[in-house]
């Protein structure tokens, strides 16, 4: 046996703040604490934080600074973008939104709550690498469509979404329709590695988490482009120019800032660096592990994201034994663990339950090496052979 | 002229985050940065914080840790309470919603919003200290009464609101009309000064905010009786037991429930300590200044709270020359500075426009000590004297 590692490879699900980011948001702890409201000195200061901090998401997101609103991380973005946008404007020009299959959770079930308010929802099919067809989008739009939510890049697979594509699609249809149509990406797991300029990508709204991407937990951004009708749905303060309420998380929003400065200065090191370890992973569990599927694009990928099916056994299981071997890995989206369902991204793609069952992400970071490939790679291909031994998934004995 | 001296007396608006829950906070950005939902070790060490965070603030609450939904702050808690209980249950059972007119706006707003929807809110007046009649509530509840909010300590005048007598009142007309009402305080201001037992609150939703009381902005808590119909406002993913998505702002929740241990811990002694200096002041700014209009109840209040209207002078104009003199303070809601209007809660305890006008609000905390209270008293006379010279507001000249 190897000597035991820690390995952390579920970047897809959380980062560690980065000891920059922590500095950065130290002192608006204890020293300038002020509400950023406040006509005082102290309050200033984290006011002109909060302000500078804005200016430096507008910057990465091609946008103006008051197009950029702070919220408590990517769920809240995705309910209030898409809520805010469909409870101003849906009701009296249509209501009719338009998702895919492949979608977070944050996004499917902010369009079952709309449902209950009389919005009805086209869930867009994707092929069998995770790939949604822009003209698909194209022709699901209606005369009462009003939003279309489609993600950069899935959190499951990595996957990464023709966006840009979509969005000329949106807005053809929008101006031979002669009404607006709002599109909105949830760019959540491609933060740290896309081009998140908005005008490139052809959005009207973007979502972001911060802790994706060596931010603080409890941050996030909704992009909100000028003139899209919006109605706030966290109502109470002026903060966020009436479109958010609430006293500003200044420490966290500061940490969002310089973790997202950080992420988009190394993007290309740090993809280079990513997918090279992903890579020789992904060569290596395909010949020395059988019966695995690949699962996702093979190119149109995110450079961190490696993920599988491996048949005959269940993903849970095969999770545990790398814990007790100090490897941090996931079933698939972390937000749902403890469901029992097969993914529905992964059945989405056409995978069949009992394969999807079988499913194991792993997403590199910067912090990884090869060292940390080399030891999964040496206990890999046993734990999956041992599960197989015991599995109840009925392996065909006659292979 | 007295030194220079920096005074902090907006403890109301926000406080400065206390050493022990920052050092509380910090291996949860860094070293322990799982994502809670996560089955490995590093994800269930997070979800065992949020676990044990949420235990300490139930025990505070007198309530069960399933009871304890985390949020991003009390603005988002008021929303998302409110709203999800009308949505819930409203919208078959009734449509009435009870408030008051001094209520913070994230209430307010929010009730507006629901309006919106088909609610109907009725808003109770106060009298000239600022009290809600609980026979009001009473009179005020109807067949089609779904939610009553009424805060327990107002925050600019800080008046302590009969929240318990309230609650029995609605407990009774509920039970007479044989159908459920929910009552809900914002006890955003009072945390850090009075019992928080939900059970001798008589209430079914209570929301608090951290950085009210030395915890970090950009988290909070919605208490949600067991058996209240909800609706989960923010969609996603199944945290919080399905009643609040997205990944938990853990070292943020760590942080709140520190803050609130520390509160609790020390709430008498803070107390006495607060209301002593505060004591002092008003007694001297009442004997020192003329034409000062003392704001809210004289002894159904916050222990830390101050608050005047001076008559002929703007209170905008008072704080920025305190401020010159390094004193923060505030002039109502640091949430709606910028508006122009004299604060709906001093007009709704009937002080007229132009003496509400002249509004300023001192709260007091922990750290402030008797040489803070010399060094206010010694310039506070003063600017108010050169301030009513040139004041444009018609000081009559015959007095």
């Amino acid at each position: 046996m190897p000597e035991m590692r820690n390995v952390y490879l579920d970047h897809a699900a959380t980062t560690p703040v980065h000891p920059k980011v922590v500095e950065a948001m130290l002192p608006y702890f204890t020293e300038k604490f002020g509400n950023p409201s406040a006509a005082y000195r102290l309050g200033q200061e984290a006011h002109e934080a909060v302000a500078s901090s804005r200016e430096l998401v507008a910057d990465v997101l091609g946008c103006t600074p008051r197009e950029v609103i702070f919220t408590s991380g990517a769920t809240e973005a995705i309910n209030n973008g898409l809520k805010g946008v469909a409870f101003a404007w849906g009701q009296v020009s249509g209501n009719h939104i338009i998702t895919s299959v492949i979608e977070h959770h944050a996004v499917l079930e902010t369009c079952r709550f709309l449902k209950r308010f009389g919005f009805e929802v086209t869930v867009l099919p994707v092929d069998g690498s995770g790939l949604i067809d822009p003209a698909d989008v194209g022709r699901a739009i209606t005369d009462r469509t009003v939003l279309v939510s489609i993600m950069l890049a899935n959190n499951e697979v990595g996957t990464i979404e023709p966006v840009a594509e979509i969005g000329r699609v949106v807005r053809e249809r929008s101006r031979s329709l002669g009404r607006k149509i709002v599109f909105h990406t949830d760019a959540v797991q491609a933060a740290e590695w896309l081009d998140l300029n908005v005008d490139r990508l052809e959005v009207d709204m973007l979502s972001l988490s911060a802790h994706k991407f060596f931010g603080p937990k409890g941050t996030g951004v909704l992009y909100l482009r000028r003139g899209v009708p919006f109605l706030a749905q966290q109502c109470g303060g002026a903060q966020e120019e009436g479109r958010r309420a609430g006293t500003e998380n200044v420490a966290g929003i500061v940490g969002l800032a310089q973790a997202l400065r950080l992420a988009v200065e190394h993007r290309e090191s740090n993809a280079a660096h990513c997918s090279k370890l992903r890579d020789r992973f992904v060569r290596e569990v395909e010949s020395r592990i059988p019966d695995v599927v690949f699962t996702g694009h093979r190119t149109l990928r995110l450079p961190n994201s490696a993920s599988f099916c491996f048949k005959y056994v269940d993903g849970g299981a095969i999770l545990l034994h790398l814990d007790f071997l100090g490897i941090a890995a996931s079933s698939g989206s972390a937000c749902s663990t403890g469901s029992t369902e097969p993914s529905h991204v992964l059945t989405g793609m056409g995978i069949p339950a009992e394969v999807a069952r079988g499913s194991v992400r792993f997403s590199f970071g910067p912090g990884n090496t090869e060292e940390d490939v080399d030891y999964v790679l040496s206990v890999l291909p046993d734990v999956i052979t041992r599960l197989r031994a015991i599995s109840p998934f009925g392996r065909p004995v006659n292979r």
